[in-house]
């Protein structure tokens, strides 16, 4: 039995959605981040580093969104949710996912929560504005890739980089960073993942619909 | 045939290891990062990004340290460099590599080039501030981690963890972040590592001895 610690729409939603694609056995938890329950004693005991998601399962517990993921799709292997057994195919999956967690969602955090990484309001405002130019760079990147029609990320066949992008698809839609109107295939992308029956049950956990 | 771009003491020196140990056929090509080769039109149709390091291969290129890892490792499985066959101790040895990718190399760039992060003195004065708090936990994390009397990162077999690590704790130990004096199982760790044979001759190609 595995049990996910989620936080509603966080990055932690790819995790959630690749064990319900993989058909998993697994409880899934919520974690209240508004109110620091990330920060309890109760948690950091699960995750030291306070954050989710995190993957209990009966060996010990897991971190890290690409972690795993590629845990998900190497224990599952009949949901065929990465490229196994191909390790440059798979490795080019992991990159991608990757670039989501290294720049992407990195550059997201200094604009959510500029705290983290420098004191000071003029600090957060300088944090804020860089984050939008890098997330611009980045989006424009990812869409031109989906720009020559494939429907996933890697081609015709669905892999956990699509939840994991949807979830940044989902942030940078809100329009508190860069300039999402300037990429196409974005949406189009949102639109064919959110479609699916097992992210649409997912939504619906989480709240998200 | 393999080709490896890096920069000398870059995080590319885990993946120029990796192939070393792995006993790969490989070229290395050095990359001047100080006079902005990464940025030139001829690096950048390698790796759009302008970033060390990337792997070109005959099927095409892979970027981001933890995949590169993961694809030497899963490429040469006789070198026994990461846990393969067992998704979930292979997702613990990836979640390690992320760490590093996600807190401690991103930290230490935001103390060694606040600019990407932020414009303004007072922005860099406090990215810097904060980073070498952030490297100072991270650290305490992965010291406690040594501190059972383990050889390697994850036990009694090296694997690619290990000379990740090793770029970290050469930067930790140049003193310009935090309080590396605080850890004391980081040293013994990285003479261990570079006492290697294919350590050694790494070091030396990449003038760093």
């Amino acid at each position: 039995m595995l049990r996910l610690f989620y936080a509603p729409g966080a990055c932690s939603l790819a995790s959630h959605i690749a064990l319900e694609e993989a058909g998993a056995h697994y409880d899934a938890t919520m974690i209240d981040l508004k109110h620091g329950q990330q920060r309890t004693a109760e948690y950091m005991a699960v995750n030291p580093l306070g954050r989710v998601p995190a993957l209990v399962t009966d060996r010990g517990t897991l971190t890290e969104s690409p972690a795993i993921l590629a845990f998900i799709a190497q224990s599952y292997p009949d949901a065929k949710l990465a490229n196994l057994g191909d390790p440059f195919a798979f490795a080019q999956q992991q990159a991608f996912n990757m670039f989501l967690a290294t720049t992407v969602h990195a550059f997201f955090g200094q604009v959510y929560r500029p705290a983290r990484h420098a004191d000071g309001e003029a600090a957060a405002a300088a944090l804020k504005a860089r984050g939008g130019e890098v997330l611009d760079n980045a989006f424009a990147l990812i869409d031109q890739r989906l720009a020559d029609g494939r429907p996933y990320v890697h081609g015709d066949q669905y892999s956990v980089s699509d939840p994991y992008l949807l979830v940044f698809e989902r942030w940078f839609a809100r329009g508190d960073a860069g300039h999402p109107e300037r990429c196409n295939h974005l949406q189009p992308h949102r639109q064919r993942v959110e479609q699916r029956a097992a992210v649409q049950r997912v939504l619906k956990a989480e709240g998200l619909t």
